[in-house]
């Protein structure tokens, strides 16, 4: 069984999908995702999907699913290098591909994920102050 | 025939090969690269080898030749990821891979890439001095 590489790159964990998942390679993926996230304490995942000529509903539900297992691991998953047409072809098979961001390309991955990881910082602070923990109650 | 992706991640373009590579797909590499070097003035090339089980003779003359081209482009080709099995089997076929650099991770061998930078604009520093200055006049 062929196993994704996964790159890590200062705070993220890059992963770039180029050869046909199957349900063995998929699993793979996660475990080693998920195994990876904890050992290095990333908190940004980037999935390239640039050798990708179509995205299923298999590869849809993959994407999601380690999109999940990463948010409960503390980490965000950025899936980058959609070519149109996969955009298109996706809409038009009804594929909503939900709870997963994307971004055009790696770089802008990686801010998104960097901007996400501030904005986090941010509301960390003011959980710990006093007034945000009166407009957290309601 | 399947293409390998190359990403843009700051001042270095990124390969990571899964594939099986076949002519084409070398030669598909070499002038993709090739172009990408010059449409984004990178100047460090990182070639991860993570997911090959095996680098053989052809692979290595590939690496070779990219590590080259980059070269004439003003770009540092560093090869990472190797695993031990693949550098005993290196050896034992006689291979030497000529003229590339290898770092164990991508983190390294951007680390690599940055202090080769840092010494090329130290030595050009000097080449603008005075005295460099009169060698080129002519």
């Amino acid at each position: 069984m062929e196993r994704v590489p996964i790159l890590k790159i200062g705070d993220i964990l890059l992963v770039s999908i180029q050869v046909d998942m199957s349900d063995e390679t998929a699993v793979a993926l996660q475990e080693d995702l998920a195994e990876r996230i904890v050992a290095t304490g990333c908190h940004g995942v980037i999935i390239d999907i640039t050798a990708l000529d179509i995205v299923d509903s298999f590869v849809g539900r993959m994407l999601s699913t380690i999109a999940s297992i990463s948010r409960v691991l503390d980490a965000e998953t950025v899936v980058v290098g959609m070519r149109p047409a996969v955009a298109i072809t996706l809409v038009e098979l009804g594929l909503s591909l939900n709870g997963i961001r994307t971004a055009l390309n790696v770089e802008r991955g990686m801010e998104l994920i960097a901007i996400d990881r501030a904005d986090d910082d941010h509301h960390e602070e003011w959980d710990d102050g006093p007034v945000a923990g009166a407009t957290a109650s309601p």
